[in-house]
């Protein structure tokens, strides 16, 4: 059912954009607009309806597609694009959609043999545009996600997990592993953890180095779940802070918070930055914000929209991103505080629910 | 001084293929030209020599680049390919070669807005063939990423790793665990544990499903050391082997050895895998060898070449394979042994170093 309705979504689009019909050939559009999650797909998408919506895939996938792409048509062939160029050709699509921004130019000149020089268009990220917004079932894989990374900094905090002597590797490797007993399919990305000056580092790769007390512990990690990413990052101190490091903290926790509150429809990506970046700048400290303020999360880590001060356009409600200022002291320290929301009319939905008090241990 | 003999091996190419300068964008060829390890840069290499090649990256790889490219002219831009491509363009290039199996569509047509229309060549995969013999660095990184992996696999062993009642999500832990305390940045792809029935299943991911006295189980699995990957499968018994499957492992271990035998500079790819695939059709099995026999490997898990029956191409010296051959019974078991082997006039050079004796643990 979800998958009908983003079609129906994506054939919106494609009236607007004049064009017969699109060929998708991104897995993880396929895999947004049907469900098949094999490694070798593609699918015609028809302006005009689903029974000429076409679902492609190699001999390998044939039960497996069966199995998650049991709504449309599907045919068995190893090259997927050029099986459906030839069938949009052959139905004389004159206008043929193809994803510009992920097809190389030697498989564009094959579609072309194809299809003929003119009948391809350039048509770029329309999905996803549409993916950027996320429909009930997505948030709900989302909040799984988020919940297996809070379970798993839970246990790490509750069974002594972080404690002088422990390395950042290991940390890494305990998070990991109780994200996937959360019920997670693996980590969404490469955790970080940083001990100590690495937390200066935005994005340290977990190394031997031991945690030690008095040391500010960052720990950026998400959950993969249903193949839907989660994004979190704590930073805690190894004892009692040292007035520097509960400055440091606050500073970066009132950014955030204003972050937090200009998530609403309608805002501009540049000005939801801006609120959290006005806070860190207001301390003296803009310099010391290394990155953007946050991205959209959902089928990939990274995707649309980017909350930063080159972002282009507006929060819709259903849009899933990340707000995760920093602010980095070469060779002191680093905190970043950073959850995963959803937009909504009135307060966005908190998916990340691990407290953001400075946890002391 | 590995790298600078790289490029110099890369004009050798351009000037057979006419190019005046090739524009490298994928990352990993840069790499291979440079020792660049970012996630943003561009490479323009002349055809002429080093002083008109120019490496660019963003200011974050700054310092960076300048550790790890210290032999060539390095620009910081953010947009690295168009920033080469115009310089390549005022110096004159005439035929200036792109990677057009790599560049989108978007980004030729950004490109062409640099270049005007007659100056690009499309110029596919010039230094993935270079990449697929390897120099003496090359080889040195990969023995010590399956040393990594052999390591972890005795360690399992040793330490009573592999015990009926454990989970393969368990045990492919340990193995990761095992490769990363060898000196591993990490795994080189999806670790596989599979066991009795799931071992049937070529790629199968590691579930909680328990290991039973009497189950096959499968292991794939390989490491990563300085960007290199290695590659092994070592298949076990739990307990005394049953005489099906005792069978089954004699087979797989015979085809494999043929396939490791007609392992030599100059042999067809394809008849390597005729080879090992010619001892299980002999068997009746042929249509239980779910895949082809090998692949290369080095900073990719899977390179040129494809020791296929699809495959092209005649082996060199210096290159790096799999050989792994599978027969898979339904619903009952399989079998896969496998080894990254580095090809010598002569004898190849055995990289993975397990016992391939069946282990009755």
């Amino acid at each position: 059912m979800a998958h009908a309705r983003r079609r129906e979504a994506l054939r919106a689009q494609l009236h607007s954009h004049d064009l017969d019909a699109l060929l998708v050939t991104d897995l993880l559009n396929v895999r947004y607009l049907t469900g098949f999650t094999g490694s070798n797909a593609a699918l015609l998408v028809d302006a005009g309806d689903e029974e000429h919506t076409v679902f492609c895939t190699d001999g390998r996938y044939d039960a497996q597609s069966r199995r998650q792409v049991p709504d449309l048509r599907r045919v068995i062939e190893r090259a997927a694009d050029l099986r459906l160029a030839k069938e949009a050709t052959e139905r004389g699509a004159d206008r043929l959609g193809f994803e510009s921004h992920v097809v190389t130019v030697d498989s564009h000149a094959a579609l072309v043999e194809v299809t003929g020089a003119d009948r391809l268009r350039r048509a770029p990220r329309l999905v996803e545009q549409l993916r950027s917004v996320k429909d009930a079932a997505e948030v709900t894989a989302l909040r799984a996600a988020c919940a297996a990374a809070d379970a798993a900094l839970e246990g790490l905090l509750a069974s002594g997990g972080l404690r002088p002597g422990r390395t950042e590797r290991q940390v890494a490797r305990d998070l990991e592993d109780r994200m996937v007993q959360a019920g997670a399919a693996g980590p969404s990305f490469e955790t970080i953890v940083a001990t100590g000056p690495n937390s200066a580092v935005p994005h340290h790769r977990p190394t031997d180095a031991e945690l030690q007390r008095g040391d500010l512990v960052k720990m950026d990690f998400g959950a993969l779940v249903e193949g839907y990413h989660s994004d979190m990052t704590r930073t805690v101190v190894l004892g009692a802070p040292a007035a520097w490091q509960r400055e440091l903290y606050d500073l970066v926790l009132a950014a955030q918070a204003a972050g937090r509150d200009a998530l609403h429809p309608g805002a501009d990506v540049r000005e939801v930055d801006a609120a959290a970046r006005g806070v860190i700048d207001g301390a003296g400290r803009g310099e010391e914000f290394l990155h953007g303020l946050g991205h959209g999360v959902g089928l990939q880590i990274h995707e649309a929209p980017a909350l930063s001060p080159r972002g282009v356009g507006r929060l819709q409600a259903g849009m899933a991103v990340t707000v995760e200022p920093g602010v980095y002291l070469a060779d002191r320290g680093g905190v970043r505080i950073e959850d995963t929301l959803v937009v909504f009319d009135g307060e966005p939905e908190l998916l990340t629910l691990t407290t953001k008090d400075l946890v002391a241990v």
